[in-house]
């Protein structure tokens, strides 16, 4: 199943992909007077709401009215997880982006986060901060958990991922290394786009997705996540073995060659407003964001 | 004003410090047919919950029925927050502690994190996580922000500020040098404890309070607010110059001298089971946790 989180008239509703366009799943429980739940992040956590999208479904036909489809043109798109409990992030786990960045291969996955004022949608203009002068693209399969996850193996992991999303890790590469810790640099105010879909975990393989990224419309990063040094199994249960995960918490799990940083220092040139990037995963979509 | 977070029956109750004891919110507002928050999140994110607690208590006197006070040794203590939205803390705060660590003194505040998992109680055990042998604890005073705060002045910082209480920054040392990010260490589960009261920001002066630290009855850590490299203000406006903060963010701000990471090699004896920490801020509060 694929869904996009979108708000109309202030509303947030979610919206089902389709053969016959995007389903606003509002609109039609209404007409059926079937409960629907308003977040993606309820389906996540909340089986007995996935079962309520599944019965909105069901009943959705050729019959279903026309105007119970949106056009993605015409609405606004909302960060797919509107509250995720927490926003983890995987550094150094392509082994070019690795080289790329003059770094050792690490031994063990690098671990650190985002806060959720970082959170932005697809489409949502990102504001380069004042004073942070090296902002830099970063594309990024997602992981979104599902269940509760503590001390979990490699082999059991992937059944405690509800889906997958696409997103950008923008950091402020200046202020990334202030101090030894980058969370500075990654957490500035709408520095975490995820979108434009949510897709099901049933629905794509994470181990062998194409990965790119377009700049003004010029390919930058051209990868696949089976290059991943520490592969999703890995990460989820290394991080489980830390700390406990929870339906809901996300994780950036780290971007491919082809960031401004790891370009000859004399071509590095920072995002700036008007700039655009496009960040397309295979099966999962791409996601466009416009900096200002 | 200082406010305790405790659980009766499963509920989330608050209780205020009086001269006649802790009253129970609940109960009294209960009598009175007034409405009542449960949560002090609430309070810090609501005038008008906050309002609402000062019409409890100004109707509270020497008449109210004394089973509306409770002992602060027959109540199991929440954290004194149960929802922060951010977990932010500043490491290598008192020059004492970067010495004790053999670090430089920072030229900027270092600003990590903790998840939400970490996040514990007065009283409640804290587990020493399977595979961590260097478990350390870290007395801090801890901030609690009661408005959005974005690009704010030093001069100006100390209005957010809702109120304060008493932190442990529970660290696995082993697990914070895994690599150059310090996360691993900081967010294991309960490695957060917060309290065991709220003060009311009105009630102290934080940049001169007496901080100290008891592990199994012996003296620890001993100093005082004043010093502090960065001082409160400094730090939430330097944070607001990177990231937008919001009411019921809390800020760990540093541990002075005397943590286990401080001693010599040979006399690193790290946190084992059964292991008491008293945390003791002057007006604040004294913060005990068990280790198991």
């Amino acid at each position: 199943m694929q869904l996009i989180h979108f708000s109309e008239d202030g509303n947030s509703r979610i919206g089902v992909k389709t053969d016959r366009g995007i389903l606003d799943l509002a609109k039609t429980a209404k007409a059926l007077s079937l409960p629907c739940p308003a977040y993606i992040d309820e389906l996540v956590k909340d089986k007995e709401k996935l079962a309520q999208v599944s019965a909105i479904l069901e009943q959705a036909d050729e019959r279903t009215d026309a105007s119970f489809y949106v056009s993605p043109e015409d609405i606004t798109f909302l960060p797919v997880l509107s509250h995720p409990g927490k926003i983890i992030c995987v550094g150094k786990n392509y082994k070019a982006h690795v080289a790329e960045t003059k770094s050792e291969i690490p031994k063990e996955p690098v671990i650190f986060s985002k806060f959720k004022n970082a959170l932005a949608a697809h489409k949502e203009p990102i504001p380069i901060p004042p004073n942070a002068s090296k902002v830099d693209y970063e594309a990024e399969l997602v992981v979104v958990i599902g269940a509760t996850v503590s001390q979990a193996e490699p082999a059991d992991a992937l059944k405690y991922v509800a889906g997958y999303t696409v997103g950008n890790d923008v950091s402020a590469r200046d202020w990334q290394h202030l101090s030894s810790q980058w969370l500075l640099g990654k957490t500035a105010d709408k520095f975490a786009p995820i979108g434009p879909i949510f897709t099901t975990a049933d629905e794509v393989d994470p181990s062998n997705l194409d990965i790119s990224l377009k700049l003004n419309g010029e390919v930058r990063q051209n990868s696949n996540t089976k290059h991943f040094i520490f592969d999703i199994p890995t990460i989820i249960s290394y991080v489980s073995k830390h700390f406990t995960l929870e339906a809901g918490d996300i994780i950036f799990t780290g971007t491919p060659d082809g960031v401004i940083l790891g370009h000859p220092k004399e071509d590095q040139v920072w995002l700036k407003a008007g700039d655009t990037t496009e960040i397309t995963i295979e099966g999962l979509g791409t996601l466009i964001n416009t900096f200002k």
